[in-house]
């Protein structure tokens, strides 16, 4: 039976750059005879605008029956003024949450030919590769109780609650030390257990997940000196694993030390490597709709996806080889073009991938 | 009467930058008729060697009736085992909590005479001058219910509870605008209403308080684009203002951006201005009792006391302009130092302030 993959286009520039993603994902399959079948459906803003809500339940459960999700990007300033609790970035957070997708990876991959993009001194992040694993499900994005209320005083106040389980933490240490031990074999886990309670826990299950891999090195960091380290010397890391907030914060800092958030994927896995892959930028309403978009992370989340959750490391590393040969022949997006280069729209560089393949 | 300042040197290096600090702070009490009279005690790990607990009732009284207090570094290896619950962090926490220094002002400023130091390109960084105001006695810092306990499947849970009320964020979103007024009127707030019940309530409150300001251009900003932001573009910021989560990750990030984290001073302020004064560097203690660390932000610390709780900004001005002499001459030591410069000790460098004053 052919495997089911459910496109997901989103918002702002999410439509024009999936096309180009949609595009390699067929000639891959075509070429490497994967069998798959495409169908689509909305999430996000174009999910409130068809549905009334940012993830309909027919789109959960057309998600749910999919063997991979494929995500463009949420959210615009159109549902800004939306009431908070049908926002478009609740729509996937919800699919997050109601998938199990606990396993988020964010590599922060410089390439060579983009080098100068980088604020950072060439010296510096020359090389970088770093791969931030992010619990996704857990902590205090949906940690209950939360509320916001009016105190006796007449006072307003609000809170959240941050909790984690030992198998919450469990299962995301294996996937960091899984993950560091077919790479450079390094783990740093980061919390901020000098302050939580909740870091506290997350080491100590860190500590004794990790007597199953003696084979990889592991470090403790807290967050604050993470976020700093990230700055001044970003290549003594190589897998990072980090809670959902933490996860947040540094794999956008991470992402931003190459300078091409553009070429940069995602994937967030289930315990058994199913999955919704996305590029790491955001809808982009600026520029939507007007054909500059980089859809090069959403190509790139395409091979995560073929890796991670079928397997298929041929397929995958042919798209990325040959979009690592667009970059070689010049091509390039707007938010990557430096002097010399071509400038191209969305679609060429879709076009010139595909060729390339 | 004299104004009572409380020294605690503290742990580490904490001594040592200290004596220079302490040598720069009595010749501006002579040279500025300050009448400042000077008294010591212990935080951190020294104090759980004299008085078995990081903060003993005795020094918390001693800085309740001080006007001032200025602090070396806490913490070291030597309590790295030691029962968490009276770890050398948690005097400091216990001291800015009870003394209710909930506005912890940390510039992160770069020097022209050390811009090279900075793992960003120049022109990313030149100039930079950022004030990072961040919540200091509230939050998931303090906030209540936390726990660690075993749930009924056998599994350990732990949990951390991060509340705000209106006056909390009243009092701080004051500070931030305050500050902005009298710098270049920007004021960036800093939050994660797109997933925090508690950030929601946070917008809310620093938009009425933006009404007493209609001279300071305000701006909202996500956490994770923040962290982002301040690796692409920090120039974009004057003044930050946000939670003591936040606020504990975005102001080591920002410090990082000037390469000379041994230059920063801090301020943690009560809502009469009576304040803590420190570096925002740590107790270094791999490099304690070498007689090499940096004075520079401890001293710089001295400026901040006198220009926040006693208002004497001649004699706060003067000390800057000091250590900006001491750059001018060469002198640096090993953790600014670079190619032609002229290495000095810890001792050396404060006497060279000490000349320049
Ligand atoms: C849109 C937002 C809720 C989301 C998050 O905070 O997880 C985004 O920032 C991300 O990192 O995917
Ligand atoms: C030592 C630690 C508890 C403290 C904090 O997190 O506030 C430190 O990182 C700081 O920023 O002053």
């Amino acid at each position: 039976m052919s495997k089911q993959i459910l496109i997901l286009p989103g918002d702002g520039i999410g439509p024009e750059i999936m096309a180009e993603a949609v595009k390699v994902l067929e000639l891959a399959n075509d070429k490497y005879q994967l069998d798959f079948a495409l169908s689509y459906d909305e999430l996000g803003g174009a999910a409130i605008d068809k549905y009334g809500v940012p993830l309909a339940d027919e789109t959960l459960e057309r998600a749910r029956a999919a063997d991979a999700i494929l995500l463009g990007a949420v959210g615009g300033p159109k549902w800004d003024t939306i009431d908070p609790a049908i926002r478009p970035e609740r729509g996937l957070l919800k699919i997050r949450s109601q998938l199990g997708l606990f396993g988020n990876l964010r590599p922060a991959l410089l390439y060579p030919q983009l080098a100068d993009a980088s604020s950072l001194k060439p010296e510096i992040v020359a090389g970088l590769d770093i791969l931030i694993v992010r619990e996704l499900t857990g902590g205090i994005y949906f940690g209950q109780p939360r509320e916001s209320r009016v105190l006796e005083n007449g006072e307003r106040m609000a809170y959240d609650t941050l909790p984690y389980s030992e198998s919450e933490i469990r299962r995301i240490a294996k996937v960091g030390f899984d993950m560091a031990r077919v790479r450079g074999k390094k783990l740093c886990s980061v919390d901020k257990a000098n302050v939580l309670a909740s870091s506290q826990l997350w080491r100590a299950v860190i500590e004794e997940v990790a007597k199953d891999y003696p084979d990889v090195e592991l470090s403790h960091m807290y967050v604050d000196n993470a976020a700093m380290q990230l700055v001044r010397a970003p290549k003594q890391f190589d897998v990072i694993v980090t809670d959902n907030m933490f996860g947040d914060i540094l794999s956008d800092e991470a992402s931003m030390l190459t300078g091409s958030i553009g070429m940069l994927p995602s994937a967030s896995l289930d315990s058994n490597n199913k999955g919704m892959f996305e590029p790491c930028h955001g809808s982009a309403p600026d520029i939507a709709g007007k054909g500059i978009a980089n859809p090069l992370a959403t190509i790139l989340s395409v091979s995560m996806m073929l890796r991670y959750s079928f397997g298929q490391s041929a397929a995958a590393d042919a798209i990325e080889q040959a979009v690592s040969n667009v970059l070689d022949q010049g091509l390039r997006t707007g938010d990557i073009h430096s002097v010399g280069m071509t400038k191209v729209g969305t679609r060429e560089m879709g076009d010139a991938v595909v060729a390339a393949l």
